[in-house]
């Protein structure tokens, strides 16, 4: 029942995994609008600044639920370090995404900050759910992808910088992930490589791959609901932003 | 209420903590049967074996404690980092204490060793309790002592190394240890220095460290009274090393 | 900024939360493909006994979360003991769902049934995640909906009675929740006035009570939705159902 | 290896576990100081409200960790539905305990409470280890011994009663537990014949009733050696209640 891993072709398992996010990936684009409208050179500051605040929340959980994974019993030697290196590297990156929509006008304290729409809050408690419950190898899926999206939003970021006129120091949080992620990406790789033993343990880790960047794809979504909310007077959230 | 952290005494706050660790060590140089046998050249395989397997269990946990820290919501962004970053860096370190004394013939598997002493589950329980509530800081006070311990404790190690007739390379848990423990003890003191703002906080840094070394202190003990117990034939928990 | 609870009008309270829940059932109504065919009389077995077992995985989980709640500091005792004594009345109720499905002839072992769908994941992580963090009172918006949902669904219930022929013996566990909930929902009443003291207590009811009942809706599309889709020869989850 | 419940000799089992408290107990009533001092009627009020603040403090944790055995995926329904019960049943129960202390003079609100001895948050600490991991039926040795005290306490707290000339009334944490417990440690030994099922089991709820016990005797002589430092004026901690 337990395949030994040395069994496990893992370049054939990574191709499968690219094949899947890219598919993934194309499907958002054709559906998300709110990849649309950046695409189209429309998006409004306050727009992105409504996804970059959701963006804060949930990347503020990301260094925990991936330490928390380190923390279980059901845990080997290898994939602890990794999940506490990795949640080292993630600390405090959210206030790269506060940062940036600050340099763009936003003029609010922290805790004057709305509640995480539901679609975020959605993301974050999975994230959580699946990080101590159920395979713990399984949180890998959602590193897989979210270390390895560059090449599929890089497009949309460049287009959004000259949409808003953002210099590189403007958009510190997505310049400095997808430069860590790099090499983060590769770790992932490795740890998969170095920890996967079974065919369960990388169904697990398609599993939580394909949840969490559609949950992604549904914060997206959330994002330009409320938006559209908003510019119809519905939003008492955001409602904020258009004081300032 | 709260002292503002340009008005602490960094300098005269780790003075008064060597001095309190001092006096501290003295008294459990003078007190701890253990620590006798070993300077008196007379531990014998047994003995320091039951201490390592004690050793083992409660190192298990440090890297688990000390990431909990980190995914406190009352943390800052700095002192996460820390947490996991020496989270990271403490991952698998009983499986040394395993090897060294697999190294001079136990000759058991993991899943037979038994269970912890008492003395032992009081400090890992403490770790926890201490690390999931009350005042974040506070585990500082574990590390300040336990990667600051080699100056006090190297003589012994030395003496135990001759008695036994160890090599270096059956050694490996404390020279690891005493060599990585430089460099992290000067991290622990920069982020003493980074994180603590309040008096309060300097107190729970002194409560942890005077607890945890006294709990340690009665492992110590409790290692000697097992010993003597087995000796006499009343141990049916480390009765199986008398067959090896 | 926190209102006194003498100033707080729990019946205004009550009635607004009626009307809220009047219609969000209505649009469910509208729109439940899942709710349609039962009310239709075209429900299958099938269908049915896939949503009875995704109302297992859920129910597994409500007296666990709901003791959580009890267990953190920022409760009053009051309202632990309420967490507690309802968490004790609804242990074990998972099972009355899968004795349902039984007794209709499904034939397999607890540990054979699938893994929930994301769906259902997603409410039980949501559960999880409002009973451990944010204001402690806002689960009872769970359950102010879920003890107080017959007088809704009964109709529904009683067409599936009819169409697949079920005995009351074979619904076990809506019929014993219908009986016990009368007396809950006056706990849950009781409890939000002996407990709500501030206009923020009463949104963060109000928050949770919609977005469960929102994420139980899309449960029962989830489950719709995988019928289709075994039907169409497309679910691996379920297709063991086909076989019995 | 594991034995199949109906061979397990419950009675016996009581019967071994009555002959270890007694035992226990007997070695308690021996040795410890703040037993003798009330026994020969020379407890003073400031000893009492100190022994009766440190029962204030694990008291609280009681419910809680009674429940998070519930909250565990390793328990049955029977044995979940008995630990929120119990839990249910001693919410607040820290109150009783502080009620008494205040009628007898004690002023102080309850956040100028001190911190609890190390010796009481070694028990919390330990309650919360053994509750959260290894076998989840070993709590139920704590239960055993604590529901079943009085037969051998009643007599030191008539002696208590007398000595400091205390109402019914100001006592109400020893009398209602008296009371309550009668039926509790009935439930306790129902749930034992209904869950226990191999000799692991039974020697886990030995191994925690014996370790619970001794540890709680730790806070009897911590209280003393308190109350003796306060005496010397050495008791920053308690200097408070000599000035009330």
């Amino acid at each position: 029942m337990h395949q030994i891993s040395k069994q496990l072709d893992f370049e054939s398992f990574f191709d499968s995994l690219e094949s899947k996010l890219s598919c993934k990936w194309e499907e958002i684009f054709q559906s998300s609008k709110l990849i649309k409208v950046i695409k189209s050179g429309e998006i409004s500051r306050t727009l992105y600044v409504i996804y970059m605040i959701e963006t804060f929340h949930y990347t503020q959980h990301n260094a925990r639920n991936q330490a928390l994974v380190g923390t279980r019993k059901d845990v080997s030697a290898v994939y602890a370090k990794f999940c506490y290196s990795h949640a080292a590297d993630e600390v405090g990156h959210e206030k790269m995404a506060l940062h940036d929509v600050r340099s763009i006008g936003l003029n609010c304290a922290e805790k004057e900050i709305p509640e995480p729409l539901l679609e975020t809050q959605i993301l974050i408690a999975y994230l959580y759910w699946i990080s101590c419950t159920g395979n713990p190898l399984q949180r890998l899926g959602y590193s897989y992808w979210a270390e390895n999206c560059y090449k599929y939003i890089n497009p949309v970021i460049e287009q959004l910088k000259q949409t808003l006129r953002l210099e590189a120091s403007q958009l510190t949080f997505f310049l400095a992930h997808s430069d860590i992620d790099k090499d983060h990406f590769e770790d992932v790789k490795n740890t998969i490589r170095r920890t996967c033993r079974t065919q369960a343990d990388m169904e697990a880790i398609i599993g939580v791959m394909e949840t969490t960047l559609q949950l992604t794809a549904s914060i997206f979504n959330g994002v330009y609901v409320e938006y559209e909310n908003l510019m119809q007077g519905n939003s008492s959230k955001y409602a904020f932003l258009l004081n300032t």
